[in-house]
């Protein structure tokens, strides 16, 4: 296992400052350029062995990037573009030099997927298990963040991408399916179970999609899906102090939700999208007359946007389904009247 | 042991969003005023159980103070101000309710005693040991920054306060001496060891200093001391490309040191001095003009600042004392030719 020094000079190596990164790994702190007339947002997000994932689960590669895709995704959720990025890890000891290069590597990986400047952290060896905490740095325009208070009763509910497939692949891990397993069982379904694992191991945080809706004006509430719809909506009514009904038919489910929905002993795939966390998708609202923007920006980003229910002026969350309503639970339960 | 939602909830309670924080904690990121025409100056340090420090040695609030202290002593060392935090932090099963208050009441009060905005973090619970990771984000005027890599031959080596007390203090740690603990002795020989243990467990960031010496240009090098005198002036002049020739008899050494040097089995003061680590004071280097500007920085700050050697051409480091010269090592072993 290679000191901390060694660490350091190979992030160091790795590292392009670009123009804005005046002063970036190597020194005390980073110095950073900040665009005119903009706010800085700021985020950070821990990813802890054995409780946000399983080293038997992933290559080093993939926790890494997810470490930072997760804390990138809260940036896209404020409407904000990142820009910098901060690591922090604590290794447990005899941490082989394959394994920190592969986790590196992955967070290398994803910021530069996304146009981030990885300019500072911290090393640390760890008595217990592996600590990864990311900061992601970005901007906004003055004015111009969407926060999680900002929805109004007539606003319309959108998600964009599909839902169902993180808690799936969780559920898959969990009995023991993996990425590399060759299963004894179809084609379609093989591709769909490695689907729905890839769908939570590797997600894709919404960046160009939260950035432009926040530069644009389009939302006026915004979060990223991380502990399930039916509970990230929850945050978006207290903060914003109203009610919503959501329709279950229009909820955008997963390709492999679908196509394991006979084969799994599952609860329904609206019930799962429900309470599928760990999604990373943006969940927000806007005023109907943005809708035809909304459409242009789908098909811009080539990204499914979807209107999946109303915000109301009466608190509580509703499911409408099958011509019944029920009460909505934060944690996705329905409760019948 | 409250859940995350409850903790977040106190820590929400605590904060007072400043007119320059826009968005603070209880959102997916925090949205933040930042000056025209200054920099971002962004770092961040972990503070882990059993590496970075015992909670048999310190109070809950003094292990949140530090590890808030320490990443606030970096932007000090940019010559930036410090504006607003943000604090991971994972707590094993079963954390009582009054430490978890303890801890962030002393990241509150650090917080507060530097004028700091806690504007974020993240909680989770830890497998292992406890886990803090502080973010601290503040600014400097364009260009005003100050590196490791400015140092010049001729070049004058200060450095603020006084040495040795943060090593000696872990030293009486280790053996036993606690800060309640009624030890058997004359109070002045007891109170020098509160002294020593003090300046390790609840160090004082230089802020004003810091940004002092930034705003008003006067130094060419800079870097807190986490890693002692020889290693942290080793890492100024690797990356400045020099030298250095040091006068043991110039290093200032905290009292503490002075008084307990015949009581304790230790080695010379002055050795305490070059290889104490964690003792965050600013190490930093200035043009022989800039001397009168420091004395009045000095009375105006009330803070000691002493010359203790020269930046040279030749690469290396000196010690010299007693009229002889040896090799200084960045561990602060000195070889003698």
């Amino acid at each position: 296992m290679p000191g901390e020094s060694e660490i350091i000079a190979k992030i160091r190596a790795r590292t392009h400052p670009s123009g804005r990164v005046i002063v970036g790994v190597g020194d005390d702190a980073a110095i950073l350029e900040q665009r005119q007339n903009s706010h800085v947002v700021a985020c950070c997000d821990l990813s802890i062995e054995g409780v946000h994932f399983r080293l038997e689960w992933a290559t080093p590669r993939m926790i890494g990037r997810k470490a930072l895709a997760v804390t990138l995704s809260d940036v896209a959720a404020m409407g904000g573009s990142a820009n910098f990025a901060m690591v922090s890890v604590a290794l447990p000891a005899g941490t082989k030099d394959e394994f920190i290069d592969g986790l590196f590597g992955g967070l290398f990986e994803e910021a530069e997927a996304f146009g981030i400047s990885i300019v500072g952290g911290d090393t640390s060896k760890s008595p217990g298990p592996l600590f990864i905490d990311t900061t992601v740095i970005g901007e906004c325009a003055s004015g111009a963040a969407v926060p999680r208070s900002g929805a109004a009763a007539g606003d319309i509910i959108f998600v964009t991408g599909s839902l169902g497939g993180s808690v799936l692949g969780l559920k898959l891990l969990e009995n023991g399916y993996r990425l590399s397993a060759e299963q004894d069982e179809s084609p379609a379904e093989d591709s769909a179970r490695r689907q729905a694992i890839l769908r939570h191991l590797a997600p894709e945080p919404r960046m160009a999609a939260g950035e432009r809706i926040g530069k644009l004006g389009l939302a006026t509430a915004m979060i990223d899906i991380s502990d399930g719809l039916s509970t990230d909506l929850g945050h978006i009514l207290e903060e914003s102090h109203c009610g919503a009904i959501i329709r279950g038919d229009s909820i955008p489910i997963a390709d492999c939700v679908k196509r394991l929905s006979s084969a799994e002993p599952e609860p329904d795939p609206i019930s799962l999208a429900l309470r599928s966390g760990e999604e990373y998708e943006l969940l927000f609202t806007a005023q109907s007359e943005m809708q035809p923007h909304l459409s242009e920006l789908a098909v811009a980003l080539d990204l499914r946007i979807t209107a999946i229910g109303d915000v109301t002026r009466e608190s509580g969350m509703r499911l409408a389904r099958e011509g019944k309503e029920s009460i909505l639970t934060p944690s996705g339960y329905e409760h019948t009247f």
